[in-house]
């Protein structure tokens, strides 16, 4: 991938409406759940960050096409002012589809003669990287906001046809070893990285060790055969509340049909692959799964070391497929990315020293710091030049409908 | 009007694609709130009733073109089965707008083979006239859950420009006087009507009398002036309730900009006319303006006694407004039909020696009949040829987005 | 009973401490539900209509014994101020059983007194008798919210021990038919009434029958056996979604124990007796059943001309038994009191001609009068002189913790 | 205080009776808000902990008093069984409270006996060491729950008069330096402490600077009076939420009565004391002042280390006052103890090789571990011999109802 960044943000946005193409009209309006986002706002939002925190403040004689789009497409941004009710997004016919992607063209016009204007300006070129970055995060939504939204539709609709299928089998897990100790996480190097990563510092690990690949489907079925469900001595009591309250009884998108396993996939219904990862399932399953398996999950700082040690992603949504494969090597840890982002114990918090910038662009991350849990990794639906060690991504530990997965960890005795 | 039912038919289902003309493909699925339903569901419910009810029991070797439909356009018949959850109708960008119009040709062409086949069949007959009526209702409730989704839109979006405005000035109400007695009210004589119209029976009623046109938004104006929405006196105590939790201060779609008066209608934003009935009233609203004007609702047999006077209904939607004009004459009873629904004090209930239909086409009005209240009359979103003096419409209490209105009556002491 | 004003105060008083006796001091704050009260309340609140419509108009220089009673106490009365929250009055620990009966004292005080500083003060006296009857009404609702709130522990305690059994068998039902035609419903005579009986009035009856005695616990479990409880083809459309939303699967106080029938009393876990009438009822299972039964539920109309050619009610609470016997007669309209309320299809609403008083005693009923359901009779924890035909109870139709039962109707066919 | 466990157990059970004496019999039963338990509850539960995990098991013979008590009075151990409803134990008038303290003399006659009988069992010994540490617990939620029922009650009940007021002003905040490093927190040492603060383990800390004092309620003022409520920018996203959902204007138990500032306490109504401690905010409003005030909250593991360096608790409910006083002290960390639960930053997690014990019993901290935040120290309604450096509380982020403060920190760059 290019490092110019007129290239880079031409790359992105031209993605983001490649995306959209195989929907109907009537699909970009979609909105299952106040957590989703229709398609549309999706499209509208990227581009509204860019006319925000780029346009507005810094491009000559700016003028907004529509002042309504500064609240109906500002998802959380108080210091920037008052926000559409999230939960109503779906509820937005207007703009149309063709307004929105007018929109777009508006604002590329813009950042364009932006760049012009100002070739070397260092703020001008940080903000249009990180609208990219933000860009690229608003892609993954975009089909994990879709999954959900089709899931509701009992037509159970592709967004498109699955491609061939990648028969594999994956191997026993195998656990690798790491002597912890006094180590450095958070992102180093040039990179663009999140706020959220910085500052590196020390953490004292003791010795533990990670499963080298992720926990299948036919592993999660075996847990529910055990009672997975039914026995509270497996979960945290803020999970086992939830299974009562929510019923749940199996990853989010798992179905049976005539006895049948099945799953609802971007690609429709497909059989449930049994040695494929298990996903979508939630921060609190991921737990009591791994406190069943006589294991538990691992730190993020347990992550990111394992992670460090390993090439990064070359996977992802860029091969294709929307949904994650079994594990096909049998060396080296496997899945870091492009299968499932993967639950940490950790609660999401700041590192020591953590310093958000002070305009409303600071909150991009830092405010979301409480009631979370870290995911390492990247999915079959992140860009491989999207994601690295050091990057941490946050749901709460009720979510399913990302594609989340289990990696699993234990402690090793030093006696 | 024709008598002619295929001429009927046909010119019923042009009409509700006529309508649907000035909307985007994405306003086809806005639902707003569950009680609403979206534009495409309407299109498809309605082709679902003369299939499920006449292509379904009657046409010779028919397929139905989705085994899917008869879940997903099923409003509220037990008797056929199973239903789409009603508050997610919003979320089927699936059958698209193309394929509902696809399905709604296939039924067209069943029903033309239908009259074919059985030209002289009295309850194929029946069943036709009663999908028209059906399909005339959702007509109207076409445009009220449209102005109700297009209200949630901060853009307030027009669906389709004003017509030329109709400026008068209504009169004083003048009252109009009846000695009541024995009376018969109900349907009768030969034309259509629904069940819950019948049986024709006798009703004791005391000397009343009845304001001669609707309560103005001027009128309305005062009652909020002289603090009606904060003296609970004024107010039955579930409505006072309902005020208190949902904080009523004003008609619903009445707003203030900059001072000003405005009104979201179907044409936009527009000025609140003062001299145009107040509506989208909830019943609980009608009562406690009645009563704070020294009056109260009229029972639904007041009303229908009244109408029983009167000439039938020419205006209503086919005039092109979509808002109610101001009471232009100063004689007679004005404004029953083509402006707003009337709220009475009468609960919906059954007419004594009242006997729905056993099969599921019973289910039709019957089992409302607990916890509504009956209006009467008719709106600028009717057709005049769907009312007459018997016919009974029927909302909740709190409800306010329909065209409904005031209509004063007061008791007569026989001294 | 006597008529002398000042011995039906002190005997209605005394009763009401009278069935204070059995409970503990933990026993006064009981509040299982927002639409109960607990029993300290009942205690409290009767005295508080006393003080506020009769000692602070009437009495000379009296003083009230603590401010905070006036907004504690008040139930619904927003002409004298604002009120403690209905769903909190169980959180009220203080003022202590002892307060509570130190302020009953006080106010009985306070209604000798004036007796002698107004002895002929019609007004006066007319609110002392409201006041009685007001007091009745509560020492009814002190026995079934009560049963409500013991009904919430699971160690099922009794109020009070059974009395010895009253066994018997009911017999088949007859039907009693009535002719109808114009007739005359509502108080007359000068006997107390309260004003929702008011103004006596005409109305059209069709001829009709009604059940001689109430629908039995055998029979109502026929209804469930027939699937009563699984087939929406028997229920109103909002009863079916309380029975869907709610899992009602049986009347409110049913209990199944290994297999045989219970049912909670204010006597404790009784055996269910199949002869006894079905009690605790919502008005929709009432309905339901009627539909069921190929009969429906009476007008409130029909139900009071029936009840006018019959004795008035001799049973009720004074005999000792808190739960309704079966039907012991053979001959004549039987349970008509003392049993169970009878729900009828009748919603509650003002006769032709009401009119409350305008100052706050006046929402003592006018303002309830939406969204009930009208009950006649009386039931086994009213004071049987406390009913009479013309009185009229209303509930809420999915309420079902009073003895509320069933009585049929069915429509004569003149032809 | 005594090691002797039998004495300590004594000295315990007595105490717990000792804080009920001022208590009506209305107030045993008072549960304002699910979160809470009644006083009664409170003294059952603790004797239920006993009868569980120590007669039940290890007493020869031994008969429980009523089997419904092992459901009635578990809080939340589903290795034992079901559980009556958390929010509904206020509703539980029986047992009485003569009934529980009966059962309270029955456990205690059993533990005596399970002494003689098993005089040196480790197993015994260790968990009457749990149920003593367990119902100290439950003494310090007494005065907290208690205070939350009482407050909602508008006379404003006091639990006992205030003792004579402790002047005071707090001086100036100092800022204690501390290096960190590679640090060791946990628990070490023969004493008793919970399963959650093991094992003892290694953190690498930045340097950190602490307030050597509790932020005032005049310096909390101060905050409120610059905006803090009105301004997003000082919360985290999900305290923002709650900030406006809840409407939150000040801390829990302030109130405003004729424009001067008030608090209600365990002693009625006080005026607020500008020096003492904010006590009842939350951890989002903790979290925000300390944003606003330029500084952070502290980590748990920053507390540990510097409450490491200071002689242990000494004050604390001990002392008779039931409301946390000024710093008094101008040298040294002050009001470590005895005046609030100090908030931390750290989300309350399992230390690296925690492992409870398998049964029932082990269900005592380890499930709790997610969504909740570590507080440190102890309040003025905590027994000073309850706490320790290494004690963990936690709460919900927006919980109030417990005495909750704030200590600020600082992090320091090693420039």
């Amino acid at each position: 991938m290019t490092d110019n960044i007129q290239e880079l943000y031409l790359h992105t946005r031209r993605r983001s409406e490649a995306f959209c193409e195989p929907l109907y009209p009537e699909d970009y309006g979609l909105q299952a759940a106040p957590f989703t986002s229709p398609p549309k706002w999706h499209l509208a939002h990227t581009t509204w960050f860019f006319e925000t925190f780029l346009l507005k403040p810094f491009l000559r004689d700016y003028q907004s096409p529509d002042p309504h789009y500064e609240v109906l497409f500002n998802s959380y941004y108080n210091g920037i002012g008052a926000q559409h009710p999230r939960d109503q997004r779906g509820l937005l016919s207007r703009p149309t589809v063709t307004e929105v992607k007018h929109y777009r063209d508006l604002i590329d016009t813009g950042i364009a003669r932006l760049l012009e204007q100002e070739p070397n300006h260092a703020e001008v070129s940080r903000r249009i990287r990180l609208g990219i970055e933000h860009e690229r995060q608003h892609q993954e939504l975009f089909f994990t906001d879709l999954k959900y939204s089709l899931a509701a539709n009992p037509l159970a609709p592709a967004y498109r046809d699955a491609p061939a299928p990648r028969h594999s089998t994956a191997a026993p897990v195998t656990w690798h070893k790491y002597n912890g100790g006094l180590v450095e996480t958070g992102h180093q190097g040039p990179g663009f990285c999140f706020d959220n990563e910085l500052p590196r510092h020390k953490t004292y690990l003791e010795p533990f060790q990670l499963a080298n690949r992720l926990v299948t489907n036919a592993e999660y079925q075996a847990f529910i055969d055990d009672g997975g469900y039914r026995r509270p001595e497996f979960w945290l009591a803020d999970g086992w509340s939830t299974v009562c309250a929510e019923h749940w009884r199996a990853p989010y998108y798992w179905r049976e049909v005539d006895g049948e396993g099945w799953e609802f996939t971007l690609h429709g219904l497909q059989r449930r692959e049994a040695q494929a990862p298990v996903a979508h399932v939630s921060g609190y399953e991921a737990d009591a799964f791994a406190r069943w398996a006589g294991a538990r999950l691992p730190t993020e700082q347990e992550w990111e070391l394992a992670a460090s040690f390993e090439p990064g992603a070359s996977e992802g949504i860029d091969d294709g497929h929307l949904h994650p494969p079994p594990a096909t090597g049998d060396r080296g840890m496997q899945q870091l990315y492009g299968h499932c982002w993967q639950w940490t114990q950790s609660a999401y918090s700041p590192y020591p020293g953590f310093n958000p910038s002070s305009d409303a662009i600071g909150e991009y991350n830092g405010k979301f710091m409480s009631n979370q849990w870290v995911l390492r990794g990247g999915s079959c639906v992140s860009a491989a030049d999207h994601v690295r060690p050091s990057y941490r991504n946050f749901f709460y530990p009720p979510d399913r409908w990302q594609f989340s997965g289990i990696r699993l960890a234990k402690s090793l005795s030093t006696g």
